[in-house]
């Protein structure tokens, strides 16, 4: 079994993209790389094969989703999160600090007999509520630690306090310093080397916060890094410009991933700042929508590179969701046929759309790698966002 | 391209059973078998592909539901019925009559504009409104006809009226011989002769009237039949004794369907009174509720052959659905993974499942065919009904 290793193979000479690979002990990772997001160990309606036939080289799995359901325990008895799923690609697993956040705080927070609102977040840890049932669970750095050693994955990354957008400089520097403590519980945590932990950096929309946490979660002895709180609210631009104030600051030879985002402008914008590995749920989720890429212009809705597929001019369309497209959905079923399949609420309509999806953005973040290779990052980039 | 053809090949000594083999224009079927169903121009949840690897040879889709969504004129221009659900095997169509009777005229009965309720079904056809939309159609037995000619499918169903159970003697008769008017109408109606043709025998579940109907159906040049007005809510001896009269009567040269039919004890008792094909709706169904079927006696719930994914005992069982299932869903996950993904209503779970049953049941009548070539089907029927 492979160690955990990172190869920078070109490093672009007009941006600071890289092209590289990561290597796992269950495979490697070409990277810029999009990953699929299998929440609660599955990518959404597609089977191990096809998320793969899509080009997928590793998927990111929800630790606070599998804690609570079927739990670390179950898997780990099971034989590891790979053998459960059926994917024995790469895994990410996240800390399960977002959803512990974003899910268990949300709506329902905890309270003691006497009726006054529990101690949510501490130094020592989260006291939440389960989002499927109100069973009260804590989780701390230890714990994230633990059931991400339990779960066995590839990848796995360290708890942090995901502050809310938009949130005072002071609560976000209470974030920073809250997830700089949590990193050095969480490298301390471990009793499984293979796998390799990443740091979180934190700091939300704060040019100084960013740094702060940046230098400290480098400091550490993280084989990787993630940049988190993002996309959480904030616009593309203060997105793009936390990502700018990070990446200069990390270690070249370690990779970057950044939590949560995967629209297509985000691909060019963030892997010329440096990112090497992106996840979100969003072709999936656009899929089951009925929401398909394209980048056939006359098609658009609002969104550019998008389409949806209920649109009626779309009932009796012969032609497939993308006229380029590879994929399975594209090389069988017209649009006029998922139309019908969206419109009568048939699964396969959520699975052709989700897999077109996957395949759209993993052969872009293919070509990405191509034009790293060749020297053309920048034009492709300017093909696609028509700058 | 083919003609329909039916051959048998071996007629089984002790029983009415046949091995036979029916060839249509897209393929050919070996006898006795099941019809998977794609209702609405898809067998839920799975690929074209997926249906053929759980071993069909031939699927069933709903003339009423494409007739509505998303029309047969569509359909025919978008390259028929084949085409545009992407099955290049044989397809059975339906007349219409069973949706148009159970669904267009349960709820919502058309009026007339002074309040009055319009005449629901003369012998020129029935009115009947959408369940979709309340809109108002009519079927007749021209425009049945029609539909599925516009459809393509290989194997075409004379519009007949199915009666409700309980029903009348007199109102069973009078379906009898509506159904016989609007078989002989059926058969002038047609364009396009490459299609079988099947008649319809109804009668309910008096004896008289089944062969009455079938005596009636069986003086017209149909190249196959069909006995409908089953498993509309008689018992299953009822069931059993309908076919039983009817059968007997049937030329033996021409291949005979059991409409709607499809449960596993449904097959051997059918089989041996001379049945070649069945549909139903069972193993997807069953699949998308989290039953799947197993020959294992320890799991099984009140139902034989049926255990159910959701109970707790599956939570931790790392076995596959059944331990003897070469399927896709048993080679590749448990029960505690398909148990997961049912309690967490992951889409994958109902294609795992729905893949499961399918090949189950049509293993089972490979089974059946295998026994039938080698004169042990009375053998094979002891060993699943534990006679």
């Amino acid at each position: 079994m492979k160690q955990f290793s990172f190869n920078i193979q070109k490093q672009d000479k007009n941006t600071k993209a890289r092209l590289g690979k990561i290597t796992t002990p269950h495979g490697e990772i070409n990277t810029p790389d999009f990953v699929p997001v299998g929440t609660l160990g599955s990518v959404k309606s597609l089977t191990p094969e096809e998320v793969k036939s899509a080009g997928a080289q590793v998927i990111l799995c929800n630790t606070y989703h599998l804690y609570l359901r079927p739990s670390a325990q179950t898997i780990k008895e099971l034989g590891g999160l790979h053998k459960f799923m059926n994917w024995n690609g790469p895994i990410i697993t996240d800390s399960g600090g977002f959803q512990v956040f974003s899910l268990g705080l949300s709506s329902r927070i905890p309270r003691h007999e006497n009726g006054k609102l529990m101690t949510k977040i501490s130094d020592q840890g989260v006291v939440f509520r389960s989002h499927l049932d109100g069973s009260i669970h804590d989780f701390s750095p230890e714990k994230s630690i633990n059931i991400q050693e339990k779960l066995g994955s590839d990848i796995i990354i360290a708890f942090d306090q995901c502050p809310p957008y938009p949130a005072s400089h002071e609560s976000v520097n209470t974030a920073v310093e809250r997830t700089f403590l949590w990193a050095k519980r969480s490298l301390n945590a471990r009793e499984n080397k293979s796998q390799a932990l990443y740091g979180v950096i934190q700091g939300g929309t704060f040019e100084d916060l960013r740094i702060k946490s940046a230098k400290q979660i480098i400091s550490l002895p993280f084989p990787g890094f993630a940049i988190g709180g993002v996309a959480v609210g904030e616009n593309k631009k203060e997105m793009y410009r936390a990502v700018s104030w990070v990446t200069p600051l990390l270690p070249e030879n370690k990779p970057r991933h950044l939590l949560g985002v995967g629209e297509i402008d985000d691909f060019f914008h963030c892997v010329e700042k440096g990112i090497d590995t992106f996840d979100c749920v969003i072709p999936t989720r656009l899929g089951r929508m009925g929401h398909f890429f394209t980048n056939e212009k006359t098609i658009m809705g609002n969104k550019r590179w998008q389409a949806d597929i209920f649109k009626s001019v779309f009932n009796s369309d012969p032609k497939p969701l993308d006229q380029k497209c590879s994929c399975y959905a594209c090389q069988n079923y017209s649009r006029a046929y998922l139309n019908h399949l969206f419109r009568s609420e048939e699964l396969l309509g959520y699975r052709l759309l989700s897999l077109h999806n996957l395949h759209f953005l993993l052969k872009l973040l293919g070509q990405i790698r191509s034009s790293l290779a060749d020297n053309q990052f920048d034009k492709l980039k300017h093909s696609w966002l028509h700058l």
